[in-house]
């Protein structure tokens, strides 16, 4: 693992996340810029201190050296934004799969480099665009893609959060720290640390191809370099259109993301905070709840649960679902099989290439006086 | 009264309404163009023949002539959009007052000169804006203008229903009939039937004025002449940005007004469907769930209310509210009172206006290839 | 109207529930054992002082000396329950038909004698059981009653309040006043209030005949005579069991009144505060959402029905549906005309009659050792 | 590991939940009777074929052979009620610290023994009670344990599930095989698997003790030897009251424990199918939602929480803080330390046998004429 000591937020989820199904071991890790930091972290983790390094050059460059079946089989790098790029090549570079946090780069041009890589290479790179991993929304791109709405319409997409709706220095909270830094965090704030996941969450349910979009960032809290807040109309090929809005200034929010899309014959709902529940609507029918773990789910939904009905199944486990698939197809790989087709269902080096294309797009926009700016090129 | 015979919707309501709390009285009606409809709608109402009139304008004049105490007070106009105009010119001009169904007008010009007519007469106008009648959305207001929220950023407000997914022939649903027709309904479909709401509604809590807009409508069913969606851009004098997302073809979809407005220091939410129900929400406290009928509201929400907590009241008493607030206005003005500030609280003329404002503004700006287009002259 | 001066509660919602249909016109009264109250009340209701009167006696024998077409049709009685079976009587007596607020009487001796007197003079009397006029309750019973949950096995029917946890005296809450006093409610407090409603509810929707019930009444307010809280346990003929749980002192709850049932083939759920939605469930299907006013519901929930869809109706409406179906089937009888079966659909002395016979088996069974006691007879 | 092998739902679970935060590894395990379903077992979590064991006895004595750091630190049991005694007296008698599933054991007598030892041998011995682990339930205890909502009147606890409504064979659902089989269930079917849960969660927030109790127990299913659902009246020292309704026959539903407390001054409600929010009422204050892991909360939510406020966590995680604490707790004795009060916040041996008091006297109180039966000896 690269980053996730002291102070994280992600890197703890990234282990929980692995941890989860016993398929995924830690067995090394520089976890912080501070040595004292990483190896603290590493003892807390019950790493030997040989297996703990000070950089993730150095745990790379000496990890390819041990034997196999010894050495890491693939590499998590939970570091922020400026930091996906560089130990990402690297660890490609040296044969190792990659895990990465989103957005998958600081830069669309590093982007496409580690894209790039990722095809000459063969290896694997998961994406951890968590609400994708959620087993309500497999099902609602198992009934979207079977066409049970009928040609799309219109989408709303929102993310709304209240944390950074005031100036949080860095030394209270570390997580805001970077995020609202344009060094660290690139030319997105709130879009590209949740409008992303909201554009994946279109991406991934309907299949949809975004022609052009017009935006507009705010930032609301004074003295903030980088978007807090924004809204985004997104114009589909086929005629859809979406709203995009996500802010992390919506007082009172906690991480309210959600999807609606109406086609011609019904619509869906889905809501992160109550995720085990899917809403199916039409306008001559009773609307119907659909719940997780029922028997009359797709595949695809029952393979990412792992309780009966009632039991909620929460962010961890659907970040355990992208770790999981993960782990299973590298572990078909590993063994000479082709992986199933369920195993394969984690977010990839496209995604996190659209992601991008988002940023790009959408910051681009914000500051055209043209109504709509087309997707950059993908 | 003015229209409402057998078919419309809204007559029935503008009936019930006005029913409620036994403060008004039908004493006459044009309920239709055909007569044969007016004459058994009429009859239905227990209406005297005498009092049951073949033309709007006959209605006007002869109850005009009619001696005081027995002619009518004031006249409801439910007509189509197309006919709102002359009927409430003609009434005002008799010197009766008047409660007209939005939007206001069929054009802005039509709406100018009827405020004028208004100011002029120093006759009442209510426009049935029906949602502000909540007492919860008037707790909102009263939270919002007393700066529970701080200072306002971002307000989400949607109308999403369903019933107009499919073409609709007027024989089948004489709602949905005038409606998509711009002969009767005016420029704007959704945007004058409901956008007008949601715009309204910030209006209402909030007070603030909008500088420009960016606009995108559809007409999604094939063949449609009018949007039957939009989502729409706003910003505010003070920096406040608001998404106005509204549609008639989420199907599945009933009347699901919502608003949630996000400020400095609070948000808040209210949802039409469930409108007892008013969350108040920080980051730094548990949210509050605020409830009608509840010693700790304003004397504005309490004024509006009629029944202990629990007892839900709906859409008809908030209908109901805006009668009876004008009705107590025409009574104190007759028994020549300075009417109560809680009674002076329904929309009117201004309001009208300002709808027909959004209208106008709202078509040119879809239509422009300008991102920002400014709120036509008010 | 008898009952319903300042400071009453259910008198206003009488007459709103009577007014809002436009078919029953307030034509006199007796509002009050003052006739100070009594006068002003019928002034503010623009009655003529020649139709309020002092005692009910007084109104019903004056009235019935009034010219057919100009007297009432009928009386509504609305004071508290040791005043409802001798102007009830009366107005039978002098041919009025009458509706009654719930409980029917003081004691079930009283019940019976009125239930004879009104199968001899073969008047209507409807007694307000506000609850079972709900669309989506009578949508509920459409339901049970065609066999789409199966025979059924189990009913929790649940109804908590909270305004009654602390000693109230009467000068500041009249309502709470009559309610806790033995002289004026009679042998029983939170379950003659809100319990009747209860096991009214069990019995429109299912028709099950209750057999014999184990029961717990408790006064949590030091001081309080009668009980303020109860459960009870009742075995219905055919082996349904339901658990009847309501209180008046737990704190924070408005008028939560809930039923749930199930059957071996299916369940389903209603909530009082949120009445235009019905839950129906399933262990292999998703559970389905009814609402309010659509096509694909009953003849009888349609017909209680004022508003499309997502403009909810509340209580006001339910207990309107009482009236309107009374007034309708008043109508047909005068009309010379057998009343349609959707006008018979209210509360009559039968019902009241159990409602009485409830409150009598579930006191004595308070006080009882044994487990099991047998209604009383029926 | 003593059972859990495949077909077994609880199992993973405990797998799941103990490896959620890297502090516990599986080591060895007996994975059920039949030693190639142990073994296959085994292999799939990676353990090697010597810690496989074909008998939990085996398992027990070859470990406790191992060197101290090798061996076991102490032993899950996870199997059918009628096998928690033997092997979790055998553990403890070989010095095994014991997590072990609800209920504690097959009969009361058993329960005291095992209660005796684990006094004796001064041993930890952790029950998975699961619902008290979730932090919303924490903060429940903690906010009536400080008095909030004054002195306890009423309470609601209620579990319907509703998976048990038709009679399943052992081979189509192993789970519903053993429960409703007297031999291993015990004595008491949905009172012994879900009714243990309600009274524990009553325990736990409240810390009431119970005094006697009016029980019914049902057996809608034909042929169904043990209770599928019931209704429990109990009634607490000082004078509070509970309503306990669990049901397995409740069509629909899937796992809807909740629970409602109500005392003098405020009340509270939890349901654990949305289990993040916990809803506090007044009736002179607008309600409260509180949410998980925000600042306002006490300390034993927080150290029960892994990631902020709407990333929901859930059953999985609420399994995960039984464990945790356990292992917390082992590694501080383990060190020589106290451990932490928040450490040893985990259902214990004097949970197990409460719950078994609970299945005993219900047993016997359903069985009795007599109106309440006294809770049997603790």
């Amino acid at each position: 693992m690269v980053g996730g000591g002291a102070g994280s937020f992600i890197g703890a989820v990234h282990r929980m996340a692995a941890n989860l199904d016993g398929q995924i071991e830690l067995v090394c890790g520089c976890f912080s810029s501070s040595f004292d930091n990483s190896r603290a972290t590493g003892r807390r983790l019950f790493l030997p201190d040989s297996r703990i390094y000070a950089t993730y050059r150095e745990m790379i460059e000496k990890e390819a050296l041990l034997p196999e079946g010894e050495r890491m089989d693939f590499v998590s790098i939970v570091t922020p934004n400026h930091l996906h790029f560089e130990p990402a090549m690297l660890a490609l570079g040296k044969g190792f799969h990659v895990v990465l946090d989103k957005p998958m780069t600081f830069t669309l041009g590093e982007a496409w480099q580690l894209k790039e890589k990722v095809d000459k290479t063969g290896l694997l790179l998961a994406l951890t665009h968590t609400y994708t991993g959620y087993p309500m929304v497999k099902e609602a791109r198992f009934r979207v893609r079977r066409g049970e709405l009928g040609k799309i319409r219109r989408i709303y997409v929102e993310y709304p959060q209240g944390w950074l709706a005031e100036n949080v220095s860095e030394s209270e909270n570390k997580q805001a720290g970077w995020r609202v830094d344009p060094k660290r965090s690139g030319i997105a704030g709130c879009m590209g640390d949740i409008g992303t996941h909201c554009f994946n969450l279109i991406d991934y349910i309907t299949g949809l191809t975004a022609l052009d979009l017009c935006a507009e960032l705010n930032s609301f809290v004074p003295g903030r370099l980088l978007d807090d807040d924004g809204a985004v109309l997104i114009r589909y090929k086929g005629g859809a259109k979406a709203v995009l809005a996500a802010s992390q200034v919506a007082v009172g929010e906690e991480n309210n993301l959600s999807i609606r899309i109406y086609g011609e014959k019904g619509g869906l709902e889905w809501r992160q905070e109550e995720p085990n529940t899917l809403l199916l609507k039409r306008n001559d029918k009773p609307g119907e709840t659909l719940r997780t773990s029922h028997a009359y789910l797709s595949a695809a939904a029952k393979h990412n649960t792992r309780t009966p009905g009632g039991h909620p199944e929460g962010y961890i486990e659907a970040f355990a679902n992208i770790y999981r698939n993960f782990a299973l197809t590298l572990q078909s790989r590993m063994a000479g099989e082709e992986p199933l087709p369920e195993y394969l269902d984690f977010p990839a080096a496209d995604d996190g290439l659209k992601g991008m294309q988002l940023i790009e797009t959408v910051v681009a926009a914000s500051k055209s006086d043209k109504k709509w700016v087309g997707m950059v090129e993908f």
